[in-house]
């Protein structure tokens, strides 16, 4: 007997037919002697014609009210789920976040959670073999009593939370891929789907774009130590061993993670566009000079590399920005020239970024350095570098991209089984 | 100054077009200083959407999640007209049931409003100026804290039960139609609109048909004298003056009526089936065994005639019921027979019922008396006679349905100004 978070998003319950596939699944953990607790989105399309009807509204809209408008999608699917889970003999019933109640920030729009009780949860398990259909994406604000959301994706966060709240042993997220790949199969099908990742590693994947999960729901994961296994929806309820190990990519603390490899994955993105600033003043206070108008145009920097300062005076200053963005920062920049003082700028939209990821490096020298060495063979010349405890980002030539991505997987012996 | 209840139907905030609409009727009588609170229904089509994906999710559903599906439809509606008046600078917030709260009883799908909290809703108005949007046709179960409906037609009961809360001057209710008429205007050009009808009259006009209004919110009105005024929500709000008498019917006390009228109008119903059973024993018993299986059967039967016995041992017994439901109250009047014990069933559906209301009966005899000469002179052949305190209604041949009503509409006066 185990106790199970499973969340299902918009796409798993976009219709009858799918909450029904949907009621088949948690059908079977139940009949597998599991607690359960589901957490839903909203049917997918609703949350944007929901969205849609509050800009049409007002273009300025309170975010109070938005939040009210928009968390009805995710209450609607809560309740027809616990209806079809009943009309098929599971015990059920739906919860919003109000009423169990998840507090959060005030944050309207993108709120975070505070606190969720779920003793009433445990108790439905115990008492009643209660299945607890909640509405994801959404809580209350402790004070004022108002419907919050956390922002896209939030039903990520919810069911790890609600997770955490209840001590489940797994939180199942039902997705539209069967896991965690050490890289897009798209471009190197060799790409194997990972057991097992570290948090901090899925953490990376995550901000760096990998649409598996929202980063704020690994977050919480790692803090409250929640096992997140990433699993098909696809699966039919009827194919699949409730007693064997479904496939799909633990998300878990690295102690779990016996055979350690030094590099998990490789993560790139083609969106990118790069910007130096060619010999800029080296005093305090020219990083907040450039980067704070970005800011204040909503501009997200990421790699940013400066030199350490040749003649002590100046130096060169090199970052990248979305490559949408790369027109907006550059009229940014120009009109803030005076305050930075730069002599040039050099830009360049036809760039990419490519990762490589893994905890196994933080105990391995020189795992870099044989990336540059074989980057190097294959004449690719890398822009920028950027490292962290467990990454390290090189900024290459959008068109080698594929080169560079396949080179790395090969080399850190990803392709293996 | 005074403080007001607006209320929305579906219709009437169909899309953001006509929620804007909306947003200026109120905006009209913020301006005029009033202190305003608005209850909404879903929009049009909504409630039907939400409500046929709970049938399609299963045939017998939970009340308790059906109703959490359902109410999402108010909470948007509710949600968007803040927005909107926000947009258009009014001060406005919405309000779901459960925050408010409405609590209710517990009786899911029908239940029914126990208290409403208006403190804060005051001392909103009253430090911020502030619109109160509130999500009608919903509460929250006050042990339970689970989300209830009020059944089809509950914004009328809640904004009428908002408006006893806040001690409101006048519960406005906008509909398709600009007020209570003397009868049905289709039939009888010469219809009047009535400026005032008396609550009980109202409740005989809404009991009998009349789709003008929610019978429960008239008796709510009726307990908490709560004005309730019938007006069209067609007129553009620019063109109404605030400051005079809108076109419309005020439902109110007899006291506020000073030229009350004997008859203050006619309603009639052809959807009707008469059944008489002959010769039945006129013993304690009969009328459980007849209409406990009508009962059963969720068969209204609606006017009941019995004579007093002749012979002292059997008697006729005459009464009706919806002509769609003619066929199966035959059926299980058939099954039932033995233990009845009647002689014949007679039955026709080509009958309808012509009614006659007024407070003012309660004070003039032979009301009735020159309904019956009327009808007899047009040889109008009268089948069956029920009579109350405010109102008698006449059985008759449905082909003689206009023409019995045209000539008790002159007969009581209702022709003119």
């Amino acid at each position: 007997m185990a106790r199970l978070v499973m969340k299902f998003g918009g796409t798993s319950v976009a219709d009858l037919d799918r909450i029904r596939n949907v009621a088949q699944h948690v059908k079977r953990e139940v009949d597998a002697g599991h607690e359960v607790a589901v957490v839903v989105s909203a049917m997918s399309g609703k949350t944007n014609e929901l969205v849609g009807w509050c800009k049409e509204a007002a273009a300025l809209h309170d975010a109070r009210e938005y939040d009210a408008v928009v968390a009805s999608g995710e209450q609607v699917t809560a309740g027809l789920l616990a209806i079809v889970l009943e009309g098929i003999g599971v015990n059920a019933r739906s919860w919003q976040g109000w009423q169990l109640p998840i507090t959060t920030s005030n944050a309207h729009g993108a709120a975070r959670i505070l606190s969720i009780n779920g003793d009433e949860l445990i108790k439905r398990f115990k008492e009643r073999g209660e299945v607890a259909v909640i509405a994801g994406f959404q809580g209350v604000h402790k004070d004022t009593g108002r419907i919050t959301t956390l922002g896209r994706g939030g039903s990520d966060t919810s069911a790890v939370a609600v997770a955490a709240a209840i001590q489940a042993s797994r939180c199942d997220i039902y997705t539209d891929v069967d896991g965690v790949y050490t890289t897009d199969p798209r471009m190197v099908p060799r790409a194997r789907r990972l057991p097992k990742i570290a948090y901090e590693e899925m953490l990376e994947f995550a901000s760096l774009g990998a649409k598996v999960l929202q980063v704020r729901s690994v977050e919480l994961g790692m803090v409250h130590n929640v096992r997140i296994f990433v699993r098909s929806s696809f699966d039919k309820p009827g194919d699949i061993d409730p007693h064997a190990e479904p496939p799909g990519t633990l998300i878990c603390g690295e102690e779990e993670i016996v055979e350690q490899q030094v590099v998990t994955g490789i993560a790139f993105s083609k969106d990118e566009a790069q910007i130096s600033l060619r010999r800029i003043a080296d005093k305090p206070g020219v990083a907040a000079a450039i980067f704070g108008p970005l800011a204040d145009a909503s501009i997200n920097v990421d790699m940013i590399v400066q030199n350490v300062s040749g003649d002590g005076q100046t130096t060169d200053l090199t970052f990248t920005v979305p490559a949408a963005d790369y027109e907006r920062a550059a009229d940014v920049l120009a009109k803030a020239r005076k305050a930075v003082g730069y002599e040039r700028l050099d830009g360049a939209t036809d760039v990419a970024k490519v990762s490589v990821i893994g905890v196994g490096m933080r105990s391995h020298a020189g795992v870099a350095a044989r990336a540059f060495k074989a980057l190097a063979e294959r004449k690719i010349n890398i822009r920028a570098i950027t490292t962290s405890e467990i990454k390290f980002s090189l900024l290459i030539d959008a068109e080698y991209t594929e080169l560079a991505v396949r080179t790395l997987h090969s080399l850190y012996e990803l392709d293996k089984g």
